[in-house]
């Protein structure tokens, strides 16, 4: 039999990522997860991250810290507010309009990070909770950038210019195409625990979540539509 | 008059880095250097960033704190000894292998860091050092990798698919077709004190070059060469 192969999952204490690293384990993949300390207001994603971690039993479980207040601009990086705009089960957000909760840059320095981690270890492919559906219309979580970053990938690295079979590094975006709730019956599927994962950008000092954040509210909204 | 542009600036403490952001500062770029502390053991080298930074009356100096012990793999950040084949005028490494002081995905670590800030600070140019001819073999000091991560950061950023008039990120690297005896003209015409810079891959706990390694020895061919 052959070995496992070894995989880079970044997990961030929230509902997506603990299913994208549940799939990729589903799929054979021995997983190395990758959290990130970096400054964000909503730290108790971490201890979620943690918990996540180690009850899917992974290989290892780095948490790297990088200091993104240092760059600040974001919502969840500085002293700006959270938007919070109405009640549970209206759209998030202003279709079109990215929100201050975007994070300058956050998945292509994520994904690099992991793609070192993954380059060091051995391991050809990295698993990322991006969704292209129920989102805030964060540019790093569409399907052009994902490609032209797997592209980057392969051009960057020692494993990627001296593979012989094609392109080495590849990026698995399992939830890309799912709705919230398409994601939270395919978690359910997989025995995720989703009361170990945190979705709020901005929860109490004790890790409640506020209930009127973007996050928030997709987060309920997948519930009841899985529930359905 | 127009406002100066603002330019992010990788900034080693190596002689390469320093005739960036000398060049770019040429160009009329109100420049903000960002370096690393990454647990290389070539720390020196991020005082003579911080004198090179001062000397050169950057807008700020962002040291960026990013642990890569923690995913090791490269003779630069894990317990793996730093080459050394022989006297200073030998051609180093072997043609065509990557050697062990490659650091897995460092450029794209690092790009993707200035990107961030730069994002953040407004501004749309970065400055690299990297150079393609008098180099040791790392895949992300080429042409295409540069090309290729343009590309990416203008669909990762909010600025970047924002802009209507067409890529908004701009690499500039302007050493990647010198030789190193071309890059220390070029610092010199431009007023870079080199005696502030380090490029050792392995110096003494007191700061001094080991006189052996690659970084050391290609260091001397061009100094040698631009004397003559």
């Amino acid at each position: 039999m052959a070995m496992a192969e070894k995989a880079v999952v970044l997990l961030s204490g929230g509902m997506d990522s603990a299913v994208v690293l549940a799939s990729m384990q589903r799929d054979g993949f021995e997983c190395h997860a990758l959290s990130f300390d970096y400054g964000q207001r909503h730290r108790i994603e971490l201890e979620c991250a943690r918990e996540i971690a180690t009850h899917a039993g992974v290989v290892e479980h780095v948490i790297q810290a990088i200091d993104l207040r240092a760059f600040g601009a974001s919502a969840l990086t500085a002293e700006i507010p959270v938007p919070k705009q109405g009640g549970v089960g209206q759209a998030p957000a202003v279709p079109g309009v990215i929100p201050v909760t975007y994070v300058p840059a956050r998945n292509m320095l994520f994904l690099s990070c992991a793609l070192a981690l993954a380059e060091a270890r051995g391991a050809r492919d990295i698993g990322i909770g991006v969704n292209a559906v129920d989102y805030s219309g964060y540019p790093d979580c569409r399907p052009e950038f994902i490609r032209a970053f797997e592209q980057t990938a392969n051009l960057a690295t020692k494993a990627g210019i001296e593979s012989l079979r094609g392109p080495w590094f590849r990026v698995h975006t399992p939830l890309i195409d799912l709705t919230k709730a398409q994601i939270i019956r395919l978690g359910r599927s997989l025995g995720v625990n989703f009361d170990a994962t945190i979705s709020c950008y901005d929860p109490s000092p004790s890790g409640l979540a506020c209930g009127e954040c973007d996050a928030c509210r997709w987060r309920a909204i997948g519930f009841a539509q899985a529930s359905d």
